[in-house]
């Protein structure tokens, strides 16, 4: 009841908050919203299944590359469990509205929005700072499907500024030996990117297959890779998004129900 | 019916000519039999998986790569589409095994049965003659998992005489540019195998992964890789062995009602 009560305060800050062109959307998770930019990119199914993939423990140092609207640290931060998020986004405007959401849902102590590009990373953190690093990189290299004309909608999905180097890259380097990616990409991309992350050093050890009925080929995946780790990759039962019938699988159903305030 | 009398018939051929120490398998596919010894490395259900995992087409040249008793191209032969299959063997006493299930099958018109290592590949055909190659690897590295005293068991199961390596390098020697490798392997090894893969110039074009529980961890995949191919993987509908109740799962089960004559 309390819980409901807060939430309700809380839309009420989201709803005086708003500015012209955003929307407000319920993340139906411990009362957490977001505004998001009509015009731009809004995050979308990917956000909220890497965070159930990502398997955080109590106190971990956690980056998120290109947190866009700021949605993973939201749906992840747990002030109980001491988890404590950088979260780095190269578009001004976006930064701030990451550090808008991130004010306006009380989680200033837990959430560290930096402005800039993590192709600099040197130019942000130490070298082997973070336990944990997320990533939902643009899906698409540039030249391969089609682009939206509004570019924080082409930047998010496609690889202008940061391509799939890039990302292990600035990972590599904030991540402690022994620390995770976890990342949400592309089906068609696995070779490549069990080739890059090999390259630099990481061992592929988990990986789910999203498909969006269980008789479809997956369009999506979920990884887990660990800097320095030692070869063995576990895969996943495969997540299904939905039933034959067209009705989200009870696993994605569970996602929302779990642990609402 | 003539189907069944026929089938009839080559059972009691088998029969006839079964030695000391073999059993008498019955493929339920086609009518057809395999001999296997006792107290070797018996077929499993990864070479039905693979068997129907392969995409093959009309008049195609087909190379199986460490062929055991012979029961890949056994399973796959098919007069009719005008498949030709030459099915290499290490071992002399499997080999002849192998010549002696085709023979019994009545299939020496398709199945060509070679003695021989194919880490010499070169030995035994000329470099790029095959549309086609099929693998089912031995699936432990040696120190890995624990092993049989049976030393035909031990390298069938280990990398006793054929690593990853030497297994696609024969399969790159052997294909055309463009053809077509499908193997079945440890889950676990994925990472490597894509590693692997790159380096030999071969895309990973099609994953498939094989759970003994729609709930459960894969522990096989099946690869489709194409010698020379443009990247771009599609994974496919995961592969369930069972249902929840511990049924064979219907896909499965489709497998050994099919085109049974």
């Amino acid at each position: 009841m309390k819980g409901s009560m807060d939430s309700r305060i809380r839309q009420d800050r989201f709803t005086e908050a708003r500015r012209a062109g955003e929307r407000i959307d319920d993340l139906q998770h411990k009362g957490r919203f977001l505004l998001q930019k009509e015009a731009a990119f809004c995050f979308s199914l990917d956000a909220v299944l890497l965070a159930h993939f990502a398997d955080l423990k109590k106190g971990e140092q956690i980056l998120d590359l290109g947190t866009g609207t700021g949605v993973l640290p939201i749906l992840l931060a747990d002030a109980e469990r001491r988890l404590h998020f950088a979260a780095i986004e190269r578009q001004t405007e976006m930064a701030e509205l990451a550090a808008r959401n991130v004010e306006l849902n009380a989680l200033i102590g837990e959430i560290r929005v930096i402005e800039g590009d993590y192709r600099e990373m040197n130019r942000h953190c130490a070298r082997e700072s973070f336990d944990v690093v997320l990533s939902n990189p643009p899906f698409f290299a540039v030249g391969d499907g089609r682009e939206s004309p509004v570019e924080s909608i082409a930047h998010a999905r496609h690889e202008h500024t940061a391509t799939l180097t890039d990302t292990l890259e600035a990972a590599r380097y904030a991540l402690k030996f022994g620390g995770r990616l976890y990342m949400i990409h592309r089906a068609s991309r696995l070779e490549e990117i069990a080739g890059c992350l090999s390259e630099k050093k990481f061992a592929l050890k988990r990986l789910r297959c999203i498909h969006p009925f269980a008789d479809r080929e997956a369009d999506l995946i979920l990884i887990e890779a660990r800097k320095g780790g030692k070869a063995g990759v576990r895969i996943d039962p495969p997540f299904v998004v939905r039933e034959a019938g067209g009705d989200y699988s009870t696993e994605l159903k569970d996602y929302y129900r779990e642990e609402t305030v």
